[in-house]
């Protein structure tokens, strides 16, 4: 039987939504915000996974503009180092989604520890929980610069266990991002993957333990004691 | 001063277009070929990422037929196994693009030595090239499935220097993708990017040495001695 004592969160995407910076998007770029919103989310991740694959680790913010440019390149705007800094500075203010304030009040009242397992660097995420006023509502804050990796590298699940000084089947990780689903699960956690979407797991040979709507379902459905325990 | 002696092709999108799949795509699901062909592809590339990234290799095939059920499944398609399979033997019957044929002639009655390098597992590899009819064209196939990772990841373009027993320096990368490009780059081969599409390169921290049009062009202009001398 497995009874889960601490919740670890994905920040991008899951408890902050990446796309709140649509709005100044499309303030400086009108009609494009949406797009330029897009590409620059899908590129910032393909350069975290190209820079990891190749060995060429660059941290987050690294990734954020140098996605922003080519976004901009590839679509034929002008980005001028102006709007690229305020553009960028808006990853640090990202929105939380509405459900998350109240579902990690809620987790940490039931005596769960709370962590963000992120690929932002420490800074950035730091910048982004205080921004958003929830600095009291986690333990920890984990980036993947400790070890220059980014998800779903192994090394980078493996920093949750050594900071929370539990073992694999006591932590809960949960993410929208279902690639970091799959390997947080490949990696030995049981998983919780958000689906705000109502998108398809990726067909990467391994199912979420739990899935849900939104953190706020994931807090109000807690699994009690044994609801996992089919879990390694 | 460097002598180019071998040019190591990418294949898929750079010798073959992958998008020549879009047919039976259409004919399969009407209106829907293109659509199924872009994400199917985007997929499939996510997917090798992702096994490599997490050390949960699978073969090129594997992901093939898993991004196609991802996409399925995302555009809420139904699958059945006799479309699968028919879908997923498309990717050996891939057509090259017109200008390959006359450019692989043309570059190695220069002298030169060519081969592909490809993602795609052996048999894959070979019959993609048998199927078009370029066998002969070709001095070698290698596959990445010799050492288990994808691309962008080093271990891969260090292959074709074993294969070919030449210095990196004495070898000419060419790829239409961009991100490939710029894996080979940061592992030292001199690299030309096939801009087909007259698209913008990757903001990964290296620039290609030479950028061509299609591979017929890259033929019609090939670098003399010299012309990459400042290639380290």
């Amino acid at each position: 039987m497995n009874t889960i004592k601490a919740v670890v969160f994905d920040l991008y995407g899951t408890l902050y939504d990446v796309h709140s910076v649509r709005t100044l998007c499309e303030r400086l770029y009108p009609a494009r915000g949406d797009a330029i919103s897009r590409m620059w989310r899908q590129k910032q991740l393909e350069y975290t996974w190209m820079r990891c694959l190749m060995g060429q680790y660059k941290d987050f913010e690294s990734a954020t503009v140098e996605a922003l440019r080519h976004t901009c390149g590839s679509l034929g705007l002008a980005l001028s180092p102006a709007g690229e800094a305020s553009l960028c500075n808006e990853y640090l203010r990202l929105a939380p989604f509405a459900d998350v304030p109240q579902a990690l009040q809620r987790l940490r009242a039931a005596g769960l520890k709370t962590a963000i397992l992120s690929n932002g660097s420490r800074h950035s995420i730091r910048q982004v929980v205080e921004n958003s006023g929830l600095t009291s509502s986690f333990d920890h804050l984990i980036s993947v610069d400790e070890v220059r990796q980014f998800k779903p590298h192994p090394e980078v699940y493996q920093l949750a266990l050594d900071t929370l000084n539990l073992d694999k089947a006591d932590i809960l990780f949960v993410s929208c991002n279902s690639w970091d689903a799959t390997g947080a699960k490949y990696f030995g956690y049981p998983v919780c993957w958000i689906n705000r979407s109502g998108g398809v797991f990726d067909e990467l040979g391994v199912s979420p333990d739990l899935v849900r709507r939104d953190v706020g379902d994931l807090a109000a459905r807690f699994p009690v004691a044994g609801a996992l325990e089919n879990v390694s």
